[in-house]
C-alpha cells in the first residue's frame, strides 16, 4: 500500500511530468519525486526531451548523496535499457534508493522490465498508484495517454480538431471561414499544435485554404519547435507554391506512390500511420478537412476529438465531417466527454471515441 | 439606495418567483417579500397562475396585520389595473406598506403605472434593484425575460431547441434519429416543454417523425398542463391520423389559408406570431425541423437557442439548420453563450442571438 505521502508525491510527479509535454515527444512525459523516510520531498525531476536525462536521473542528480534510502515515486516504470542514456533501473540501484512507487507499467519491449530488475536488487516496488491520473493527466489531455496508446498500437495517437458553428458548419456556403471561432480559441489551437509532433490535413484543405499549419505566437510569428506538416495527397495535387511547403517547418507530401494505395485506389491510411510511427511520430493533430477526417474516422484512426464550437449559426456550408461510412443511427460513432469548457466566447469539447460495436 | 437586507430579499423574491414558471403564463413570474423595519422577513408570496392572487397579494395575505409598515420587495412593478384581480398598487396602499422596492418596471400599458400610484399615496418607491437578475433569473432562463420580451414585441418569445451530434446532424443518412441524445437530455426537454405554452414544428417534421409533442413523465405518460401544439403547414399536409392531432393536448394546424401567405407563397411567420400572441401565447418552443427553423431564424423570430449536443459523430444526415439565408461568413448569425453544462452524457448550450448587423 502506498502511503498518503507517496500518493501526494505521485500527484506532484504527474504535475511536473506534464512540463515535458511540448518537448518530450517521441518520448513519454515522466515525473519523479524522491521522498525521505519521514515522507518529506528530497528532490524532483522530469523528462524534458529525448536525449536529455530521464526524470529519475534528473531527480537523483538533484538529490546527490541524499538519494540514499529514499523512496522514488515515478509516473512510469523506470526503463531498463541503454538508449542515448543508461537504464534508470541501474541508476536507482546505484543511488541506494530503497523503495520505488510506480503509476504506469512500461508497455514497450525495449524499455520494460525495470520493475523486475529493481526487485531482483532487493528494492521494494509498487505499481499502479494513481495509474488513471498518470494516464489521463491532472488536466484533461496532459497525461501519458498519447504516448502509451501510440506505443501499444505502433502508430501515432491521432487527435482530430475541428472548429465549427453550433450547427456543425466549418465554413459558410461560399467557402469563407475566417473566423468562425474567437481569437482565444485560435490561440488554444496554437498551444495544441505545440504539443504534437505532426500535423495532418487532406489535400482538399490545402487547395481550399492554403494554410501554413505552423505554431505561431500571439503576433502571428512562427514560435518554437515546429511539428512535421503532412498532406494526405494521393495524386500529388499540392501546388508547388503552397504555403505548407514554406521553410518555417518541415513538410511531407504523402502521396499514393510513396505510401501505397488501398484496393479502391485511395491513400492507404494505416500504412501512412505506420510510416509516421517509423519516423518517430507519436502524436498527430488531424486538422481536417471534413472528407479526409471522415476517412480517418471510418478507418478507426481517431483517438481523441477536440471540437471548438462557436455560438453561431450558418444553416449552409461544409459540414465538420463527411462520409465516415455511417448510414443509420445505431451505427453512430459514440464518444465519451472528457472535458467541456468555455474558451473565449466558444465552447471546447474534448471527447474520446468508445470502442466500435 | 436599497439596503443589504432589501437586496437579499430581492434575491429571495426572484427565487420564489421562478416557482411560477410552469404555470404563470401568459402572466409574468413575480415574487414578493415583505420586510419589517429591522430587515426581517415577515412574509413572502409568488404568482402561481393567471386568475390566481398576484405575488404582492399572496404576501399581504400571508402577513395579515403584520403587513403594516413593512417594505414590499417585488420583482416586477406592482400592477395598477383591475383584471381578474384588483390592482396590487391599491392592495399595498390599503395594507399600509411604507416602502416598495422593485426590480423591473412593468412595460405594459394596461398594468403599468403602479409605481406612480404608490408614490402619489406617499409611499417611497425604488426601481431597478437587481433588475438584471430578475430578467435573466438566478438559474439561466428562469427569469422574466420571456414575458418581458413577448409583451414588448407583441409576439411570443421563441426558444429554438435542437438535439444534434457534435458535427451538427439531427438524424442519420437514412432518417433514423432515435436516440441521438441521452435519456437525461430527453428528460430535460420535457421539463422545457412544461415551461412553455406553445410548441411549434414545421410540417416536414410531422411527416418525417409523426411526433406527439406532449409533456411526458419518466414513464412516457402525458403529465401536467399540455402546451398548445402548432404545425406550420402552408398547404394542410398534416395527415388526418397524425399523432399530433391526438386528444392528449390541444393542436392548431396553422395553414396559409388561416394565417396568411407572404408574397412568395410561404406561410406568413410574423402573422403566425401575432395570432399566437392574440391567443395569449407568450412562450413558443420551436422544435424544428431544420428547414422551418431556418425560416424562423431568417425572419428574426428566434430569441433563444438551446442545443443538446451528443458526443457522437455521423458524417452524414440532415443538418440542424437549413436555409437561414446566410451565404458568407461575415453574415454568420452570432449568439452569446448564456450557459454551458453537461446533461447526462451530453452538452447543453444555452445562447442568445446578438442583434443582427
Ligand atoms: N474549421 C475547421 O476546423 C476546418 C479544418 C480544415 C478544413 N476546413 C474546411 O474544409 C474544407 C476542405 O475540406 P475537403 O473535404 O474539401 O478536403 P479535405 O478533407 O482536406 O481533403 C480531402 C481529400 O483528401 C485526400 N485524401 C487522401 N487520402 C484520402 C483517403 N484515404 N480518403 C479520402 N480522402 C483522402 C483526397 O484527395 P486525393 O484523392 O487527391 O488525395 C480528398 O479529396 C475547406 O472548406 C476548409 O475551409 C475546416
Ligand atoms: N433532432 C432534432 O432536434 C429535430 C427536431 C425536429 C426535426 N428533426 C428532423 O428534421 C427532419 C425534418 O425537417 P424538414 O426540414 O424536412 O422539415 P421541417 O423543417 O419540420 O418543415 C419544413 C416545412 O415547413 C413548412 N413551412 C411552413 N411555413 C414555412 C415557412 N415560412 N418557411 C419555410 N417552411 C415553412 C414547409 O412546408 P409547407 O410549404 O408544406 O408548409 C416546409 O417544407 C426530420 O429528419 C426530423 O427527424 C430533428
Ligand atoms: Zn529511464
Ligand atoms: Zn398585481
Amino acid at each position: 500500500m502506498a502511503s498518503d505521502a507517496e500518493i501526494r508525491a505521485m500527484r506532484r510527479a504527474i504535475e511536473v511530468a506534464a512540463r515535458g509535454l511540448p518537448t518530450a515527444l517521441p518520448n513519454p512525459v515522466v515525473g519523479c519525486v524522491l521522498l525521505d523516510e519521514a515522507g518529506t520531498v528530497v528532490a524532483e525531476g522530469w523528462h524534458e526531451r529525448a536525449g536529455g536525462p530521464h526524470a529519475e536521473v534528473a531527480a537523483l542528480n538533484a538529490a546527490g548523496g541524499r538519494a540514499r534510502g529514499t523512496t522514488a515515486v515515478v509516473t512510469l516504470e523506470p526503463c531498463d535499457h541503454t538508449g542515448r542514456t543508461g537504464p534508470c533501473s541501474e541508476a536507482l540501484i546505484a543511488a541506494g534508493v530503497s523503495r520505488v512507487v510506480i503509476a504506469v507499467p512500461d508497455p514497450t519491449d525495449t524499455a520494460g522490465g525495470g520493475a523486475q530488475r529493481l526487485r531482483e536488487a532487493g528494492i521494494e516496488v509498487e505499481i499502479g498508484v494513481l495509474e488513471d491520473e498518470a494516464v489521463q493527466g491532472l488536466e484533461p489531455g496532459e497525461g501519458n495517454e498519447v504516448w502509451l496508446t501510440a506505443v501499444r498500437n505502433r502508430r501515432p495517437f491521432v487527435t482530430w480538431k475541428f472548429a465549427a458553428t453550433l450547427d456543425g458548419r466549418v465554413a459558410a456556403q461560399d467557402g469563407t471561414s475566417q473566423w468562425i471561432t474567437s481569437v482565444e480559441a485560435r490561440g488554444d489551437v496554437h498551444r495544441l499544435r505545440a504539443q504534437v509532433d505532426t500535423m495532418l490535413v487532406g489535400v482538399g484543405t490545402v487547395l481550399a485554404d492554403d494554410p501554413m499549419l505552423t505554431v505561431r505566437d500571439a503576433d502571428g510569428n512562427p514560435a518554437g519547435r515546429q511539428p512535421l506538416r503532412v498532406v494526405a495527397d494521393t495524386h500529388g495535387r499540392t501546388p508547388k507554391d503552397a504555403r505548407i511547403r514554406g521553410d518555417d517547418a518541415p513538410t511531407w507530401i504523402a502521396t499514393g506512390a510513396e505510401v501505397g494505395l488501398t484496393a479502391d485506389g485511395t491513400l492507404d491510411l494505416p500504412a501512412l500511420m505506420t510510416q509516421l510511427y517509423a519516423r518517430d511520430r507519436r502524436h498527430v493533430l488531424l486538422e481536417g478537412g471534413p472528407r479526409f477526417a471522415g476517412a480517418m474516422v471510418e478507418a478507426g484512426l481517431v483517438d481523441r476529438v477536440i471540437a471548438y464550437l462557436a455560438p453561431a449559426l450558418l444553416g449552409a456550408g461544409p459540414n465538420a465531417l463527411l462520409d465516415a461510412g455511417i448510414t443509420t443511427i445505431t451505427d453512430v460513432w459514440r464518444l465519451d466527454l472528457l472535458d467541456v469548457r468555455r474558451v473565449g466566447g466558444d465552447v471546447r469539447v474534448l471527447a474520446r471515441p468508445r470502442a466500435r460495436h
